[in-house]
Formats: C-alpha cells, sequence, structure tokens
C-alpha cells in the first residue's frame, strides 16, 4: 500500500519551517538559517553524500527511497503568485532537478507539464490535497508519494489525515517569525506513534509513523 | 574516492559478532540471539521495509546505497571448509542472493564464480585484504565497497587500516562466547571520528569515520 511520507522537514524550536515572503532570493524567505547552520542538504542519499556519513546525513538519505512522486506547493516551486506570466520559470533547481520523478505542484492556475531529461517532470494542478494524493499516487506507479512542502502544504495534508509518515528534524534555532507547521493541529500528534533521536550536531530527528486513521 | 564501508554491524555487550561454530542451521553461529530479539533485517531499504518506518529501518537503509560490490569471509557464504566438495551450494540466499552487485568471496580453495539473474555474482578469490579490496573495487566500477563480514573478516581489514566508514550497531545483550569484533583491535578508534545514537528498541547505534590514515 503505498503511502504518503514527508522527509527532512526542518523545523525551528518555535515551529517555523518557512519564512513568510518568498523571493528569488530567499527561496524559503527568512527561514534559511534553519539550514545555514546546519547541514541541511537535505535531499541527498549517501551515495552522493560527501564524507563524513553521519547521523544526520544517514538519515537524510531515505528522502528519495521508494518514492514515486513529490507533492510540493508552488512557493516551492517559485516566488510568483497569481496567473503564470513567466512561463520560462521552470524551478529553481536548473537543468537537473534533484527529484527524479514525476512532481505535482499545487496551483491555482493552470500550465502545462514540464519535462526534464533526469525523470523530473512538473505537474500543474488545481485540486483537494485527496485528489492530488490520488493523482500523485497513479504517477508514483506503486511507490510512495513524498507531501515536499512548504509548511502549509504539509499541514494540508495533515488536516486530511493523509499524511502516513513524517520525519520532522527540529533545529535548535528560534526564528520569531515565519510559517508554522503546527497551526491548527492540535492533537495531532494522537494519531501518530513517535520516536526521536538526537545527534550530535545538536539537530533531533523524529519519526512519526500514522497509528491510528480517522 | 571509492570507499570501504561496513554496515549494521551487530555487536553484543561483550564484543560478540558472530558464534564460533557456523552449521546448515545456525549460519552466525550461536550468536543468532543478536537478530533474533530485535529487528534484524539488515539489509532491507525503506522502500522495502515493512511500515513503521523507524530509527533503525531508516538506518539500516544506508547498507546498498552507493555499494558495487561486497566482501565477505567464506564462513558467510556457507558452513563449509576446506576443498569444494559441494559445488551445488550456492549460499544461503536461494535464487536471489539480497546483494544485487558482485560479490568477493574469500577464500583459499577456488571455484568457479556463480551468477544469479537479480545481478549478484560470487567471485572466490585468494588474496590479501589490500589485493580483494583493489579486486573488489575494480568490480564496483566506482562505487564504494561493503565489507559484508563476518567479524574475522572485518578485524583483518581493520588491522590493515583499510575500512574508511563502519556502522556497528551495539545489540544490549551478553552472548558470553562467540567471535568478537575487536580480538587485537586496540586503539582502532583513535584512527576515527565517532558518533553514536540511541534509538527506541535499545540499539545504539556508531557511525566511524576515518579521520587518520596509517
Amino acid at each position: 500500500m503505498a503511502r504518503a511520507r514527508v522527509h527532512n522537514f526542518f523545523v525551528s524550536l518555535d515551529g517555523y519551517s518557512a519564512g513568510e515572503t518568498i523571493t528569488l532570493d530567499q527561496p524559503i524567505g527568512s527561514a534559511e538559517r534553519l539550514f545555514s547552520r546546519f547541514d541541511g542538504r537535505f535531499i541527498h542519499g549517501v551515495d552522493v553524500a560527501d564524507e563524513p556519513i553521519t547521523l544526520d546525513r544517514a538519515l537524510t538519505s531515505t528522502w528519495g527511497q521508494g518514492v514515486g512522486a513529490e507533492i510540493m506547493g508552488r512557493g516551492k516551486f517559485g516566488p510568483q503568485t497569481g496567473a503564470w506570466t513567466d512561463e520560462d520559470w521552470r524551478g529553481w533547481w536548473g537543468d537537473a532537478p534533484p527529484f527524479r520523478t514525476p512532481v505535482v505542484v499545487l496551483t491555482h492556475h493552470r500550465r502545462d507539464p514540464l519535462h526534464f531529461d533526469n525523470g523530473t517532470s512538473f505537474h500543474f494542478l488545481d485540486a483537494t490535497p485527496e485528489d492530488a494524493l490520488a493523482y500523485a499516487k497513479d504517477l508514483a506507479d506503486g511507490q510512495d508519494v513524498r507531501i515536499g512542502g512548504g509548511p502549509s502544504t504539509v499541514r494540508q495534508f495533515l488536516t486530511a489525515d493523509l499524511i502516513d509518515f513524517m520525519h520532522l528534524v527540529t533545529v535548535p534555532i528560534t526564528l520569531g517569525t515565519g510559517v508554522s507547521l503546527w497551526d491548527g493541529q492540535a492533537e495531532v500528534q494522537d494519531r501518530f506513534t513517535i520516536e526521536s533521536a538526537t545527534s550530535a550536531s545538536g539537530l533531533i530527528h523524529h519519526f512519526w509513523n500514522r497509528t491510528i486513521t480517522g
């Protein structure tokens, strides 16, 4: 049974995972300190990570395993809002986006799919979380679907009780402002079995596995 | 630069990783309790692991990442000793050994290579650790080489200072007897940077990255 999984999702001590305003210079807004103080290369497996292989990097490497598609919010794809006026924009990642699978970009504004040579494709979809997940599972061809963020997107899927697994990472810094992962999520923990582990870097890794559906 | 890596290497509190006598019924001798009390499926990635995805399983999944060949001792391949009298023996693993890469089996007794449909092949070699590693690196085609055990084989490569990385797992049980990973390895830790992390299961994971060569 294909799962919906969240991976390497960095959260500050005060609950923020992104800044409030995304610009071309600041892809995650003012929250970039979430990644700058620690090794935030959250999309690489051990096979491409530099030495040394640390706990953080080993856990990081689960990001792509068994994943056949991603769903992301429009803010993760680019800083634009509203109708697409610049169709030359093909995401932040250049000619080889790291996903290597189909990616569903949630947006109210239609656009033709984009295809890259390395297996990545972007499919722009205006849909509820339920319908987006069904669409992505179809693209994933039996593998799991990663819910790639940002935090508002993860929250939508949590609220709809569609998340089966989350690897969250507490970064021991405060941001003071930003987009919270936890807004409106009181009691979300009741649906999960939660394990946590500290790393020598100061990061705290959480494994949330859903135990109760409903 | 291709590395030599040890993964998911289970060690009891008293330092044993295998029993003294390997038989057809007991592939790791009397040390099977190392695996029976905990989830010892040490060769599966997240993509094939059952739910839930725990810390233990996430770390387990680094086993095959970026690895292009394995080196194992003869005792890991089978219980026989001396000249090959039963060439029908093709290892413990049936028609689909989990390695999916070339595997170098260290033995003083020649035998023709074995090939399996899933990409696994076994190559029987009488060589020093240095020469075996050079041979395996060639087979690995630029990827890393896993030193697959048993403990005597890992010790040989440690003594020759050929190990770049070890993921060891302390299992909180005592065995009282067996083959020790640590015999003759006094001060081995001086060549490594070591990080450790506890898991909710009671296992303790260690990441040894080599920092000093010589």
